[in-house]
């Protein structure tokens, strides 16, 4: 059915690299889809590594180059020439895939290997290709495409598909176009193949067409995708004209990226890495967000310092300062997680702040109110003292309250401010509602003790 | 280029709906695509979202259907009778998507629905596809495909194509059978429509073809889809019989779900919300996690309460506790979420849990080392007592490795006894790391006292 990297498999490969045994390797390899040979490089050693790559048929190099992670793919980039890099690989590529890969390089390298691209047509579709944004339509789309006239008949169509499909990986749709170049409308090949001969192309081309721009953000084009349900998505200059085409395996990998990088933010972690990543690149991963929470745990402890008269007239107050502190974090992730969803999604497109901070606060005076009155009764029960059960209930709604607003306003005001929401998932806004908590908490508790003495 | 809904429009359409103006909300609806249709029905009032559906024409009122919000969707076809469903959805439908929507009607409604069907086959097929389970390929796939004999020419395929083609909205790809129905390759459309008639299918259909098993689970399908780059993906039985296909952008729902699934764990929110949902729902969505961490709260406060001899003693420890409890918190989540990703994203596959420990306790113990150093130098510069400067670094150290390791552990655990390891990312890991923190806070700042005193 497909390939499955087993340990088995990976031992078997490891002791033929260490036998130097070339056709075991090769066996081994040389029938595997491209993403398969990727996955095993980026399992092994940096020298197996590099024994299995060059080992590898030309073709099949070249189609595993854009499989691997970015890091791995540079070292191998580095040992070649520019010439090697652009008759070897660059020639065999998709535009957008070899524009990727050349964006990568460093600027010197990169004018050198667009310089050895023995077809010009390619290397001018790459030139502008490296143009756009990589974060718009223009940076995801590839040139390669099928297009046909209007005004052709389906059987002079057939043939210029017959043409135009060397370039070309796989068919979904053709793409018709005016003399000008201009966008009209889509081909499904299923018409083209149902059709008579002689019927022109305008007479059964879909006109209802979406199309996005090239300076369209990839967010909105996934969107768009995921939406309308497309496999396949044309792409037009500001006057229509047609550039390129998204599929949606890019697609795909766009949706991922950008939900891991909500979750990477949730969870406090910076960069783009994995568990399989180096320890030194996983800490370097995570001390940012590490030494944010210090300092805000610092902050913390100034704030319960400037209370330690409080806390000396009535020791028992520590009791509950984690209670206070840990639910005021949960419930200010809860609310930013869920607007920063909902901006994601566009389902809060239309919603006024006013009108979710209303919500935002209802909800939490519900939780606030169930949640304090069970506190309420669990501290009568134990027998707490009165002005500590009653503080600690009457800040409890408090501070939920106070971290649900902050957590839907700061990610609405970000989004206002064209900073990415999620960032009011991370640690910063976690902490900053901690020592506001303590805030309440020791003021609510200094107003119920005097009250009740 | 596609259409945007704007409040604009929205308010427009609602002054026709209340005007009972049927020709403005018909011209105002019945051009768009369906996704967009139930975007606005998603948005308006349920009694405006009624009116807009039964003006709809019928073959894009059953469109429109697919795209709509479980509940709401519901909520239409409560109001139908199990003839209409019948007859005037389910026949536009492919299976899938019919397969789905009477999955979701109450047990009774389904076999009269299936009873009404006027397509005797669509509706076997939809009965085989009812018998898998959602969270499989079975669950996923069409049964609408076009299939051709490995032994038929070109000219005999494209004259089948034409017959089948009318029961498929998109050909991907033809796949080729034996005359048992077993699998054995795919056709690309453009190898059809460029191959000279008389050739056999079997001389020029792609042998190298990847596939999945009715009971693959969704997970897989969708990292294999991802992993190839593929579009479609043919589904076999255990003989490997053709049985259906699954088109990539219902794995892109399904990319989006498990990521969602994952980020709300991980925010603690329960059950599929979204910021636009009643505030009844949210709050029912959220109140478990805050309960559970409400809970850990109660469990805190009994360990510091157990600890208040030496909060009477040392008062001044009281001020570290939130860092503490925040640093094992943030520590705790940031390793396990790299666990949920790698599990996730099979990245963590081959690695041994030993080997992932030790690795996690490095990381731990550096981040630790390095935060524990700054807030001593932090503690000696602002003069605090020697005996807390020293135990609340010691605690940091110990905590930030405990909440790490935790992290790593619970899910590879979960993973192994086959429960979502995405759960340890929720409340109920930060409030237990929270409560031992606090254990080990105070135990180690007992030792340094006796040690200092």
């Amino acid at each position: 059915m497909h390939f499955e990297l087993t340990r088995e498999y990976l031992d078997k490969l490891i002791e033929g690299i260490q036998q130097q045994n070339i056709e075991l390797v090769k066996s081994l390899t040389n029938e595997l889809h491209p993403a398969d040979i990727a996955e095993i490089i980026n399992q092994v050693d940096k020298e197996h590594a590099q024994y299995i790559y060059l080992h590898l048929d030309k073709e099949l190099a070249a189609d595993v180059l854009v499989e691997l992670e970015e890091d791995t793919r540079e070292q191998f980039l580095n040992q070649l020439s520019s010439h090697e890099i652009a008759t070897v690989f660059i020639d065999n590529m998709d535009s957008d895939d070899a524009a990727d890969i050349i964006a990568e390089l460093p600027g010197k390298k990169q004018d050198e290997v667009l310089s050895h691209i023995t077809d010009v047509e390619q290397a001018g579709d790459i030139v502008d290709l490296l143009s756009y944004d990589e974060d718009t339509a223009g940076g995801l789309m590839a040139t390669e495409l099928i297009s046909v006239n209007e005004n052709w008949s389906v059987t002079t169509c057939l043939d210029e598909i017959r043409k135009q499909a060397e370039d070309v990986d796989e068919i979904y749709f053709v793409y018709v176009v005016d003399d000008s170049n201009v966008l009209k409308g889509t081909l499904p090949l299923k018409k083209l193949i149902i059709a008579p001969g002689k019927t022109l192309i305008k007479n059964i081309c879909d006109d209802n067409i979406i199309s996005v721009k090239t300076e369209t953000s990839s967010e909105d084009v996934a969107n768009i995708m995921e939406k309308y349900n497309l496999v396949a998505l044309p792409v037009v200059d500001s006057i229509g004209r047609l550039k390129g085409r998204i599929t949606i395996d890019d697609i795909v990998d766009v949706i991922k990226e950008e939900a891991e990088k909500d979750y990477q933010m949730i969870s406090g972690i910076s960069g783009d890495v994995e568990a399989s990543d180096s320890i030194f690149r996983l800490t370097r991963a995570r001390i940012p967000w590490l030494l944010i929470g210090l300092l805000g745990g610092v902050f913390g402890a100034l704030v319960i310092g400037g209370f330690s008269e409080e806390l000396r007239l009535y020791p028992e107050m520590a009791i509950f300062i984690t209670l206070i502190t840990a639910m005021g974090g949960n419930a200010g992730i809860q609310s930013s997680s869920i607007i920063v969803q909902g901006l994601a999604n566009k389902s809060l497109a239309l919603e006024s702040t006013m009108k979710q901070l209303i919500k935002e606060t209802s909800i939490a005076l519900l939780n606030g109110v169930i949640l304090s009155s069970i506190l309420l009764i669990y501290n009568l029960l134990v027998k707490h003292s009165l002005p500590l059960t009653f503080s600690v209930s009457f800040a409890l709604i408090t501070v939920i309250i106070f971290a649900s607003l902050f957590g839907t306003f700061i990610p609405l005001i970000l989004n206002r401010l064209k900073i990415d929401p999620a960032v009011a998932t991370g640690p910063f806004i976690t902490t900053t509602n901690d020592v506001i908590g303590l805030f309440i908490y020791f003021y609510i508790g200094r107003y119920f003790y005097l009250l009740f003495t």
